[in-house]
């Protein structure tokens, strides 16, 4: 695929929306509004026989009698006139259209044989089709925010691609509720000539994407996929949550995209041993481990330092680090003694890592020079550090702030809290690259994330 | 134990509070202010050698000078003047105390003498002390909040039970993000009298506590706690979340709590396979299953229907629901015509279960007519209806709430969106007993809470 129609697929200079309504409960009319509400600033033509202005937009009887160039055609139609709509798009010499409809193979033979019309005139003049049956895409760095769900998101470095639209917002929610913000995303739909492995590769050159996160439901294109996922995971974190692991999955994987899902072992174990991609099991852990890949730096090493002033949060992240193999190392006497010189010569605690302030730790300035004593120690190579909102104490974040910027090592914070009570506080971490997290789980996926790929490019060094 | 002393302990009619301060900055300036902001209206009677007047209250010097019976003493001076508390609470009769200063086992040998001469007093009087090393103790229905956090929570019927404040704390914060009500809550500490099997035989016996969330890290007092929990999960559902599986988590359970953790898989066969207690894997895990038991009712077999207009989620719900071995039903051939009736007579989607509505079901009136004919289906038992929020749409939550109500079989529902997007929607259905989330890993853990239950239901009636 030519990068020059993806480019203009995801930064497109004019758009005609073929089938814009004025009915607000119609895909084509929330398309339209999608476009202008997200703000873009290129030419937007819509296209319908009959209607003179929508949304304040001159109106278009046709394809044909749209005064300027068209970048992409969003086409809202049914199916069958979709196909219609792509032959003259071809004739036309658009190159590049987002076919919402569904209708297609996902429903059998007849759905299967208008696919393939579909694609022969796709094929005949050139043109690139994402769907059909999908959601659209979305680039928030140029404003275009091309679904039917009109939306204004967060900016940041992280694209999301998902075969289906439907996971692939529930992800983009995720990340909105998690303060992450996203660049690119896109629904794979029937990937009837853009392949999932097609918008990897865009991705993968895109300077505005840092990380890359994937929802899977199976797909025939694997081996190409394998390749695109392994070569970009080299050089941009790639984290893919596969679905449809089982039997009964498959048949609705199936009816959906028209591809049987492979077995969920198979895909972890090429993703992830063989080729380098770090694989998640929740839509939680790929938001949380596209935050810490996002906002942090990877660190040097494995070696995870915990700092907390209550235990159990920290003895729950313990357990999920050993389950994923991440050491938590002990503590140098040296790191020790700086501790004691902070705490006092004899604490009320045992020194280790975890290191557990208790009660004195609650002070943040205390706090923060016991972090800072940890992130010294040379078998800390990243941190957790654990701290419960409190309505009349403050949290230590200008302190974890002061301590990366010192300590050039990776921090994520771990605040025992409700969102609501923290949006401020995450801003200002998160701003400055401190991922924030409120549950263990997720900090150890972040932890994880991070490992994962700090391993993979020591692997790269070694090997090159 | 006695059940008065219990009864006391979270419904006291008067507290002291010894050691209050005012400095903002102690333990004991936040217990006193916890206990005031969260309403309590019982008799309260601040404990400080020197002080006039906190917080409004009159001070006063000693447990002695109070003029009134005490039913609690909450402690907030530390390790050491906490005995001699103890003491003194034991020879004015007073029953039952708080006593939330670390310092004792948890420290090695010196703290384990203190707190075995701790508990010999307690003994001596009868008396019955939560802790020590604890964040304290919460009872909404009371308004009574004895931690040193500040707080107010909504109100509604789980009960958590938790040896560590700090994971108490998260998952109460969790519970709130997900307009959860709590009824009363407990940080067990070094559980020196009162083992975590007492606060869940008590919780066991509490008409305001429906459901039961535990989170473990491993304790000496397995047997007495397997007993209890097994017992009381036959009349009331206990969700455990258990952590310190692994050998070096063992070394950090131990210095907080003085217990070596017991291996998970042990745990989890007992808990689960023989004694019918649910086991989760995460914060998020147990919040989502009390939730639905909280909310809902327990379904009357284990057959899941499906109901979407977009099919990736429910292709990730129903590979969840493989892997907890769940069943999703071939629907009926009157079931198939009944939504063929409602779609249309050749609608553009292949009928089945999980049922994907396509585009027609964005309609909440077309959606709601095709979830009541899922539930009618006599292999449906309890149903997750997926449906995306969008900006211009309305969420088809009036129909789900009917739909319950007309089916009488559970109903929740998995809205694509952010919490942001839709408090007001999750505080109408929660309030009418459908459970709402927001990704399908969460859906998935609800629906396996339910089922669990009502398979250990119907054992239940099998064998009585």
């Amino acid at each position: 695929m030519e990068p020059k129609v993806m480019r203009h697929l995801f930064n497109p200079r004019s758009v005609a929306v073929v089938g814009a309504t004025d009915s607000p409960d119609r895909v084509g009319y929330n398309l339209l509004e999608s476009i202008l509400y997200g703000g873009y600033a290129g030419k937007v033509y819509p296209v319908h026989p009959r209607l003179g202005t929508l949304q304040g937009l001159t109106v278009y009887p046709s394809l044909e009698d749209i005064p300027g160039p068209v970048d992409v055609a969003v086409v809202a139609v049914n199916q069958h006139a979709t196909v219609e709509t792509i032959a003259r798009c071809g004739r036309l010499g658009i190159k590049a259209a987002i076919c919402v409809a569904g209708g297609y193979r996902e429903t059998g033979d007849d759905g299967l044989h208008l696919e393939e019309r579909l694609v022969s005139l796709a094929r005949e003049h050139g043109m690139a089709l994402v769907g059909p049956n999908t959601l659209g895409l979305i680039n928030t760095g140029a404003d275009f925010y091309s679904t039917f769900y009109p939306l204004r998101l967060p900016k940041g470095n992280v694209s999301l691609v998902s075969q289906s639209g439907g996971m692939g917002l529930t992800m983009m929610h995720k990340a909105a509720d998690e303060g992450l913000g996203v660049n690119k995303w896109v629904g794979g739909g029937n990937r009837s000539t853009l392949e999932i492995s097609h918008y990897l590769e865009y991705l993968a050159r895109d300077e505005e994407t840092g990380v890359i996160g994937i929802f899977l439901e199976g797909t025939e294109e694997a081996r190409e996929l394998v390749r695109a996922a392994s070569r970009i995971a080299k050089t941009k974190p790639v984290v893919v949550y596969k679905a449809g692991r089982f039997k009964t999955a498959d048949f609705a994987a199936l009816t959906h995209t028209g591809t049987a899902a492979g077995s969920y072992r198979m895909y972890r174990d090429i993703f992830m041993d063989q080729f380098g991609v770090l694989m998640v099991d929740s839509v939680a852990e790929l938001v949380a481990a596209c935050k810490a890949l996002s906002l942090s730096k990877l660190p040097a090493g494995e070696g995870l330092g915990i700092v907390t002033h209550t235990a159990g949060p920290s003895i729950a992240l313990l357990d999920l680090a050993a389950r994923r193999g991440i050491p938590v190392p002990t503590l140098q006497e040296e790191t020790i003694g700086k501790i004691k010189g902070v705490l006092g010569l004899n604490p009320p605690v045992v020194l280790k890592n975890p290191l557990d302030t208790v009660g004195v730790g609650f002070e943040a300035g205390i706090y923060g020079r016991v972090v800072n004593a940890v992130l010294e120690d040379p078998a800390i190579d990243l941190m957790v550090a654990i701290y419960c909102w409190h309505k009349n104490w403050r949290f230590p974040s200008p302190e974890l702030l002061a301590a990366q910027r010192r300590s050039g090592k990776p921090v994520l914070a771990y605040y025992v809290t409700t969102w609501e009570d923290c949006r401020e506080e995450r801003r200002i971490l998160q701003e400055a690259g401190v991922p924030l997290y409120i549950s263990p789980e997720e900090a150890a996926g972040a932890v994880s994330a991070l490992v994962h790929y700090s391993n993979a490019s020591g692997r790269e060094k070694d090997a090159g």
